[in-house]
């Protein structure tokens, strides 16, 4: 992508952090326009090699400068930026790249309560709303279409894209990111059972989302029925992810597509949940649990470590004799114990 | 949650049914603030026990009052408010403290076809879009930008939250409620093979949603092919449900997170699927079926009772070894009947 | 459904390509008002019948005319339209009686940037905002509350339907249909760790989408991290669904609802995916590979085939038995080889 300016190679490096004796048979003067991947890269731009398993293809790349290792940029005789961590580099150096923020200023047809404090510096897209009581942040940035409820909080610089909902009483820390079509604070899904059928819950709780989180598209974070839905500081979350009412994220877990955790459970701090992963309700997993993709957890974890469940794919035809066995499977624990014991 | 107005106890023992002799060490002219957990309460707090193993929580709480059965109030030496079910009293009482509705009135930026039909009382959100012959029922609310297709139906009462979108043809009955960013009506994904790929089966049936009908966040039922798709009275669906074309859901079925249900599939009465449950298409569940948590069912169930799929969870280095046995089942039944007929 | 307009039965059967000769004991001048179910249709409607099975119901019908083979045609004593591929020829029927698009022009309320080159004949709805440097192609229609960024593009007769969010740098080819709520360039996920948490890397690709895709209802697809996320042409797309950062989805493959797919993962051309299927990221499927629904697939695919993973569903209780012996599996093959070695 191109950049709205171009850096001077000297530049990126301090941007990232890296001493200027990083250079290795590079220009410090060499005009960066872009940041690519290896095989899109152009000589304006700079890329990045993480790994020996690429480095055919970084020999090939046209790019102008590689960021890499000693020990990469040992096995390349060409401009490199030399670093520790090339993958943590690269992070820092997209931040120079990433799409300009909107303009500050708040347009003309967004729709803000009078009693809503907005802080400095913002870009207030068309058509938002905003609530009664509600406090914007300063230089933060609220996309088009996007309605906040009463009661709610954007700490500074944090960002809601375009077509994003928050109910009432919902307060985001600051640095944080939500995308399009997240939904905070929606009810928890409550009900009681009666006579006349499902009697609602009306769910009393907001949400408090803490400092540096993300937010992906189409997720849902639901209001807590009496005590608020929780997520600490730096927890990342990605898109089509259910969090239900009184859940409680704790600090850096990540939370991939489509997780869906039950009403009332508690992540630890440090945890990763993988792909479409379910966590059933009132449960609790420790710190640095670590949850492969599409597992159901339906009993809390007090210990770290990496846990799993499901069976591996075969050829269907295949899958079908061994599937139609797994209701057989505990006949055969007996089966095989009378063998045993016959033996 | 502070209320927007108090209210005596007696009145909240009115207000669930509850005699006024109900009170036990009770003022009946104490007045309640709020409704809050054991935990958060304070002292113009209720709050409520039901189960004996929160004994211990309900004793050091600071709440002014305690919902809860006649057998736990023994064991509390406190001012209660004594019922046969704390939970369902819980649940009407929460109606007390909700968050207030929307002002009624349109808003200004509101654009409604001429030839929609508005009731009276209703509230409608800025930027909000109503078209061709749709109607809106008495005391409906619909908030900011939210879409509403042609030749809708919102019946009495029924609320669409903030950004929803319904597809033309789509009708919902009296005290439904809507959240954010659902989407109703939406094609069902139709489509014919052909030798120029796939053949677009336009959806033109609607999609018919009975009363008392509550729909999560970012879900979506999608508009039939023909015939509509159907939701009957009661029905709770909590956030990210996909409901394919046709499927028709019995009365009071609650579907929680991330469910699925492919086209055609009928769902009967008083089920309920838990989250991320799938059904294919084309299948019928009886009445008062109950699907465990992210089970995948394959065929018509046709009597009551829970079903689940899936394996276990355990250490993902102990799951690697019983899962990779599952891929050789089949074989080892084999093995088993040998041994069984060898010895 | 009825139309907007009547259609003689000879249209109809030119309309999907039907010789005059097609028609059987059926009137050429017949005036058909809507296309219905078998079980719907009234005398001014046509229906097909695709199947032996339903032959009874298609004896029941009341429409004025069938479509069906000439097997059926044989077995039906009433006015058929004979056809080789009923399925086909009703997908291609319906869209003479679709929904009638909304009206042409520009209306007032969207906000759309100056530089911004809009086609003609176009249908924008209100509040839709347009950003800088975007194309929208001839004929195309872009729903109310839509939101679409800088630097997009939409070939001609694409749509847009109500609510959807296309971030910056995202382009779709012609004859594309979006539902609403779907959101199309958000952030992919990607963050590298660090001593203070997770670094974001800002996502710099942009999403490219070929001609005829149709992406369903609150389906999200992420913007590539440097290279764009690339969807190709006759790609059909149901609800819910996930596609991560730099996943490319071959020519006319389908995915059905709540399918994810993770990160830099290649699907080949004309792939089934079934519902709530997911690929883990980095892998690759080769052309004509099908996955049955709620299928977990681990590493690449090279053959083209059916494939599947889980188990089977049962009731709860006989299920507990069995799932407890899957995580012995392991140990249930040793101790099956000891009695083979014993015997």
């Amino acid at each position: 992508m191109q950049a709205e300016r171009a850096y001077r190679l000297v530049e990126i490096a301090e941007h990232i952090g890296a001493r200027p004796d990083s250079l290795r048979l590079a220009d410090p003067a060499l005009q960066i326009l872009g940041l690519a991947s290896l095989a899109q890269a152009e000589s304006a731009h700079i890329s990045f090699v993480t790994d020996g398993r690429h480095l055919e293809a970084a020999r090939a790349s046209r790019a102008g400068v590689l960021i890499c290792t000693p020990e990469l940029a040992e096995q390349l005789d060409r401009a490199c930026l030399v670093v520790a961590e090339p993958y943590l580099a690269y992070a820092r150096l997209s931040r120079l790249f990433a799409l300009e923020l909107p303009p500050t200023g708040i347009d003309s047809s967004a729709r803000i309560h009078p009693s809503a404090r907005i802080g400095e510096g913002v870009s207030i897209g068309p058509n938002v709303v905003i609530g009664e009581a509600t406090r914007i942040g300063n230089q933060c940035a609220v996309g088009a279409g996007t309605v906040i409820g009463r009661h709610c909080q954007l700490g500074e610089r944090s960002r809601l894209h375009a077509n994003v909902t928050l109910y009432d009483h919902v307060s985001l820390g600051v640095d944080c990111l939500v995308h399009s079509g997240a939904v905070i604070g929606a009810d928890g899904f409550g009900f009681a059972p009666s006579s006349e059928g499902w009697i609602k819950i009306h769910q009393l709780g907001g949400v408090r989302i803490g400092n540096q989180v993300e937010i992906g598209a189409n997720s849902c974070i639901d209001r807590g029925a009496l005590d608020p839905t929780v997520i600490e500081d730096g927890v990342k979350i990605d898109d089509l992810v259910m969090i239900a009412h009184n859940v409680r994220i704790g600090r850096h877990s990540a939370l991939a597509g489509q997780v869906g955790i039950a009403g009332s459970t508690e992540v630890g701090a440090n945890c990763t949940l993988a792909g479409n992963v379910g966590l059933v309700g009132h449960i609790r997993l420790a710190d640095n649990v670590h949850v492969t993709g599409k597992s159901m957890i339906t009993s809390s974890i007090s210990e770290p470590g990496s846990y799993s469940a499901g069976t591996p794919y075969s050829e269907t035809r295949k899958w079908r004799k061994n599937a139609a066995r797994f209701n057989q499977l505990d006949r055969l624990f007996q089966r095989l114990q009378k063998l045993e014991k016959n033996q």
